[in-house]
């Protein structure tokens, strides 16, 4: 099968080497020269622009869009779209707002073209081995490209989540889960670290990762870290984020629901960006404007 | 070798046939006549006392002990140490408090006993066919014994965690990891059950335990309950709690730090015990008084 992708990032790149595997015909574009050259030798075929890219592949064409969500992915999804004709699927298996999906695929729609909104999981090791993706869209046309899915993922690794917007969906849900699933891993080994007992975290970790009921890949990959730096020394304690975990608090809120983990998470990855809070000068001027409490210097 | 154990509840009887299968000797004790009759037809020996059961074991003696935590683990803690004598063994496998675990460490240490705070995990399947188990106490003895913990877990499913309590103090943090994760989990899926999208809740769990970053047994677990139960339509939102979870917390406001996501799930478990909340009537009084908000009656 001829498959498009356009964009050879962590993520994009090493799918294609996933679907070379596999026996694809991979016809590849992406705005770094260097990454497409780098697939060339590994034996996919390049283009110099989507639109070439959309003319090198066979009626219906099917074009894998792997790049950042926001403005990356709209201005990549215009051109592609611009150039598809009646028939052809376009799967957009980022990280876009479900909201943008289904907005992209009524553009698509006007053309008799598919979209695909696929969520994608498994960090850059799963796009290369074996992902898992939630894929929302045309149910009749998901089943004709469904072996791509399939070749693309672990066993039971794949599903048809419904209509349009359902798989970007369901991979928001899946990263709010994993913001609180981390952050709690994180509060234990932080009350751990302030503990008088003095632990060896890899195998905490490891033994935690055989038989217990938190066992996890999370776990796993805590293992792996504390395994090249014993207590995170060389690291700082700053954690960003790229966006579905807010969309997933936005979430809850409209639907006016109770989601606290997951929110409060999301709120300590904003706290540890900044070293000092505004909060806290307000909070500690106020304890001692009524009660004399002495506050700290700069 | 000999093991002596009291208590046949749920884990203290999957234990010993755990530990039978091992070709261990065991001396069983309950306060539940059926469940020592159902051991004696498992192959175990059983005992009408504690004392009986010390007293049926070779010097040094090791006696597990797998009890509720509180007051039962304190009694049957008493009766045992009355009876065991110097150079012997005892170790609690339960979810005591890591500070009542040193202090009972201390009476035995009085006696020349050797006291072993176990945390153990796996739930029920795992102490049946291989639990993972954090382990504190003497370093020596802990050595005499190991293959004891080496044959009840799974591979690398054992950890000596050193000094007394901090294998308590371990498996207590464990529980308030899995708190956290459980009650992300959870939010995820009622985001989904609120949202107007239609998806299949065991699909969903098993194919994010396929290749995802949030496949963990924890997940398993979700897949087979919505296999049971596709909306879990038959059970009630009540979330109880059995200690370590609210001790974890506690330990987190004594080290003076922040939780905030093992704290919330702890909170959110207290508030799915109330039908109503006295605190949702202030609220709503307070708008009301303010502002003429509507209450509802009752």
């Amino acid at each position: 099968m001829q498959i498009g992708i356009v964009g050879l990032g962590k993520m994009g790149y090493q799918l294609s080497l996933n679907l070379l595997d596999k026996k694809y015909d991979v016809v590849a574009n992406d705005v770094n020269v260097e990454a497409m050259e780098k697939l060339s030798i590994d034996g996919g075929k390049t283009t110099a622009t989507i639109e070439q890219l959309v003319q090198s592949l066979e009626k219906p064409r099917t074009v894998w869009m792997m790049v950042p969500a926001g403005d990356i992915t709209e201005s990549v999804f215009t051109s592609i779209l611009a150039h598809l004709e009646e028939g052809d699927r376009i799967i957009d298996g980022g990280n876009a707002h479900y909201k943008d999906s289904i907005a992209r695929s009524k553009r698509c729609e006007e053309k008799g073209i598919y979209f695909f909104d696929c969520g994608t999981s498994g960090g850059v090791d799963g796009a290369r081995q074996g992902a898992c993706v939630m894929v929302g869209g045309n149910e009749k046309v998901f089943k004709e490209i469904e072996p791509l899915f399939k070749d693309l993922t672990v066993e039971n690794g794949y599903l048809y989540t419904g209509e349009v917007g359902s798989g970007h969906f369901l991979k928001m849900v899946h990263n709010g889960i994993e913001y609180g699933m981390m952050q709690s891993i994180a509060e234990g080994f932080d009350i751990l670290e302030k503990s008088s007992f003095n632990y060896d975290y890899e195998k905490v970790a490891k033994v935690w990762n055989n038989g217990s009921v938190i066992r996890s890949w999370l776990m796993e990959l805590t293992e792996n870290a504390f395994s090249k730096d014993s207590k995170l020394d060389d690291i700082k304690g700053v954690m960003h984020s790229s966006g579905e975990g807010k969309w997933t608090v936005e979430t809850a809120l409209d639907l006016e629901m109770a989601a606290p983990v997951i929110t409060l998470a999301l709120l300590m990855r904003y706290r540890s960006q900044e070293d000092d809070t505004f909060t806290g000068k307000v909070v500690a001027a106020l304890r001692n404007e009524f009660g004399g409490h002495a506050v700290e210097k700069k």
